[in-house]
């Protein structure tokens, strides 16, 4: 097993995006939006998970390259009453992209935003009938040309 | 800000399920299945990355307490021929349920299927135009009556 | 060298505050409280901050024990025109106290107010000849009798 | 939310320094002059978490980004008789410079101290009534001219 | 104490092997090649534990440099009937050499053969009278010329 | 795969000792036991090493499982004229063992000195022709009876 050889390419420009959506009940997006959620501001502790996940990438995935990231930026949204966006952007000057730092950046934002919204989430009988993290993508991937 | 108040609730052993899903190119999962992947054994690593994010569920997700893991099993399968799914259980006995460690656990399995099939499921471009993290849910959640 | 032997104490309720300040410029401070620090929510981030590294202190400091904590809530607020306060309460069942979890929590939150300030606090030369973070202490701790 | 996009910025060696105090009890500081710290050797541990916390800053605090530290320093003294006093120097080469590693490293120094001494600082009620981490600064901040 | 001071020196391309060996009883080496260990797929596990390790080699060793990695590669393999071997190539390009993460990496491979194997041979006390991790040795280390 | 599931078993005193030993030529043995090191003092860091990873040891191996240790000892000592010897104790109230702990204590301090003594040991062509990490053992394992 072997974490790619990258030795020989070059350090270049890199940057990538990713963006991911979570389902929730209509209740709770309308907490979301009027700034009601009792366990703190949701969003905020969202875009910290996001850009702390981006920088432990390669301990979470196992054949991930440590990479010296000089860019992240995460950000949340609400897209409609049931949906809530993470979209990240992260960049790197390395001999191999950060893709999987921005999906994994996106993940822990939206893993955030059902932590924090549990309470709302469950039904009766403590299960999650209607929660769902969904459609988490890379948009968008450049490097510089060489 | 805080991660919310258990010091009162029982410890009570508890348990709690996950499934995603990972949408890939008929091309990749022929691969998986032909164990002909490149960077070594696809589910094993994933399942390894998935019993470490368990474990480090309350590092990822800013107020997740910290718990005692007594249990924790990753499986990997596929489905069909575009699609792999990742399940796992988490078992603890704690204070407080461990759903996010389940999804936690999925996620990172996940992502590791998507890093070590990346270079079957980029396009010319250097896109991913068809590679797609879908559908995480907690399946099921238990505890113990006291 | 060893981490104190408290395998034959009580598990009992522990509980620990403390707290500590950053002396800034006064204009930053105004751009506080007006919510104009670039970086973006100056205290969501550090109460983040805060409650994560009180769940690493054993890792920050060598000879702490692990303990499951079952509460974490760190506060900031502006105490006068050139100050900023943290504070945190850190509760547990376990055999020792949290008082280095309380510290932690309020040092890496100060830690961060000064890392998303740095901007506005450095001199013409870079220097900070101002900043400073100040008096951390323990405000209380108790424990449950046996 | 984001940290900073130092993508372009050139990288060229960048060097900080930071210290900072811990206020004791003058027995206190008699038992470390003398080595006679029942948990063991006082000032060696806090180096070390000291030089460890220097690279786990981008961990500790949310912002900062993660940089490939060429060199980590840190020295403990008693300045008078009731004070023990943390200093650090650390270098990079890197697009952004280093204080927040400096003043990180110093923190957890002086954690350390209080950790290890815990026990000749308690009062009867347990309480920690002279006990302060106070004045931790940044001393000088430099970079190659490019 | 510091860790040295390598920012002046060059960052060339540097490369590293180790080796392990770790003692078990023929029944256990029998189990393994057989592919008949309960706790799954041994190597695979060994393997992905070495890759994790190398990166994380400057936070288990205290003094040891932050380095980008650029490949990681980890191998085992059953030597004789009570013997099985890790071997591990890190590369990078920096200013100093991958030697300690080469032997972090067979080292945490061996300890969790040790792990998946523990029930196995132990003995009817619950000892482990033969299991013994053996000669650890760094096997190469090279630098590009400048 | 899965980390064993202990749910259901009694949580005891449990306690395990491991030795290892690391050889060293002559004079690095003589250099440290006339404190000449000069990466600083060598024990002091080794036995840090080894008790923070003890604590990490579930990140490190990853099917064990986060224990809340209650006791970690480590102890450093100079056996014959080439031989470094560690030692480690390991205490918790858990439902599994920490003979883990306890090995991976050890190795941690052995690697640390191989580390600190490192330019003690390479020969002119920058190679390692004699050092070697050797034994590392489980001396005795225990659990209180239920």
């Amino acid at each position: 097993m072997s974490m790619v050889d990258v030795t020989g390419k070059p350090e270049v420009v890199r940057e990538a995006s990713a963006i991911g959506q979570i389902r929730l009940r209509k209740e709770t997006v309308k907490l979301i939006s009027e700034g009601r959620v009792k366990k703190g501001d949701l969003f905020q502790v969202a875009k910290v998970a996001g850009v702390l996940a981006a920088k432990h990438t390669s301990s979470i995935v196992p054949l991930c390259h440590p990479l010296p990231l000089t860019s992240v930026k995460v950000e949340l949204r609400i897209v409609d009453e049931t949906t809530v966006e993470a979209e990240s952007t992260v960049k790197t000057k390395a001999q191999t992209g950060v893709e999987m730092e921005a999906i994994t950046a996106v993940t822990a934002a939206l893993l955030t935003v059902w932590d924090m919204t549990k309470e709302y989430e469950k039904d009766a009988a403590g299960q999650y009938p209607y929660t769902e993290i969904r459609s988490i993508r890379v948009t968008n991937k450049t490097k510089e040309q060489v």
